[in-house]
């Protein structure tokens, strides 16, 4: 496979023979990317929950704001440009979502090599559940009646994603990672917030709807 | 690419390159596979009209306890073989699933393929949305309160598994029916009911639930 090379650079990836022609490696380093990510999340969250402030939201609604509007931003953004950038590996310059992804995809390199079931979830990732999140925000502040039933479907969204996105690793031999530390830093680390979150989130929401229904005992007909 | 082929049967699916060492074509008729299934379906339908008239359920409620009953078993039963059965293509029998699962891949080959992203939606779908849909008729019969929540995630698992299997074979140029006729018989046809039905069943609940949280206005705190 190697001879196959096209006098580009060697990726760090794996599987080694994966084909990557026209390849580019990272300008930024680890923490030039991971900082800027965390540095702007914080920014973000603090900023909703200050704003969120001067309404009469309990805490835990101004928290889920803060969830809905990073998780959003995320979708739309960082997995956005994931979605519409096939060539991202072979960007030269030190654009900072393409350097995100070169170094995320040492922990799963689906995404560098672009695996039709990473790309189809995160299409429907970024494109139904990035805006569908920040009307969540939206729901939430304002209060609407679909606002739990709103972030329930968005969860479970996010749960389906995750359990496939796992399952069809494990499927494959589960040999995506440049080393252990990546596998547990990115592919385990960075995305067991989708699991986790979403999961408490779907369990309260199934416990208010289903006292809600209790209470109502025989919903209207609609 | 046919040099590879171990002196085995030509196999009928597209693309016409794929490698399926071991290969025995159907032994029994489209009809044959077809019948006894939309048979056993309308006697499986007939039979939960019929007993559930017995009770003061509502229409309504006795016909989505059908499709609940029709649908899980045909995630168990049918693509619960598909999950543990890899090898249904060579089998030499005239073994009902395993000709079933033959005449299907004319109309979409990722099946006798064993594409990883539809052996992850059909694991998902067998292993979860199977007992979760048996569940569904239980608590559609016993009025339980978590009865719309429960059929409204569901109904999720398999919008979002649909969504996942059109994008999907879209991503790959679409192409892997043995003709038209089987594309829309087989891929489009035998599938739409569960984009169709499950998006009636979670807008119905989507807005029950709208609506019983706008009568209860603030939720209690759980």
């Amino acid at each position: 496979m190697e001879g196959e090379e096209r006098g580009g650079w060697a990726h760090p990836y794996v599987p080694k023979d994966l084909e990557l022609p026209g390849y580019v490696p990272c300008f930024l380093s680890q923490m030039d990317i991971v900082i800027p990510y965390l540095g702007s999340t914080v920014l973000l969250v603090s900023l909703v929950w200050f704003f969120s402030g001067r309404s009469k939201l309990t805490k835990i609604d101004r928290l889920l704001m803060c969830w809905w509007a990073f998780t959003g931003l995320t979708h739309l953004i960082v997995e956005g440009y994931f979605v519409f950038s096939p060539d991202f590996y072979k960007e030269k310059t030190p654009h900072y979502l393409a350097e995100l992804w070169k170094e995320y995809s040492k922990g799963d390199s689906r995404y560098v090599g672009r695996d039709t079931g990473i790309l189809t979830i995160e299409i429907i990732t970024a494109v139904l559940e990035g805006p569908a999140s920040l009307l969540a925000v939206y729901a939430i502040a304002t209060r609407k009646p679909y606002s739990y039933i709103l972030q329930f479907t968005v969860s479970l969204g996010h749960l389906y994603g995750c359990l496939f996105y796992f399952i069809a690793a494990f499927l494959e031999g589960d040999n995506f990672a440049t080393s252990p530390a990546y596998y547990w830093a990115y592919y385990v680390g960075a995305n067991v917030w989708w699991v986790v979150i979403p999961l408490l989130i779907a369990t309260r929401v199934w416990k208010k709807i289903t006292t809600a229904t209790q209470a109502g005992k025989k919903l209207k007909a609609v």
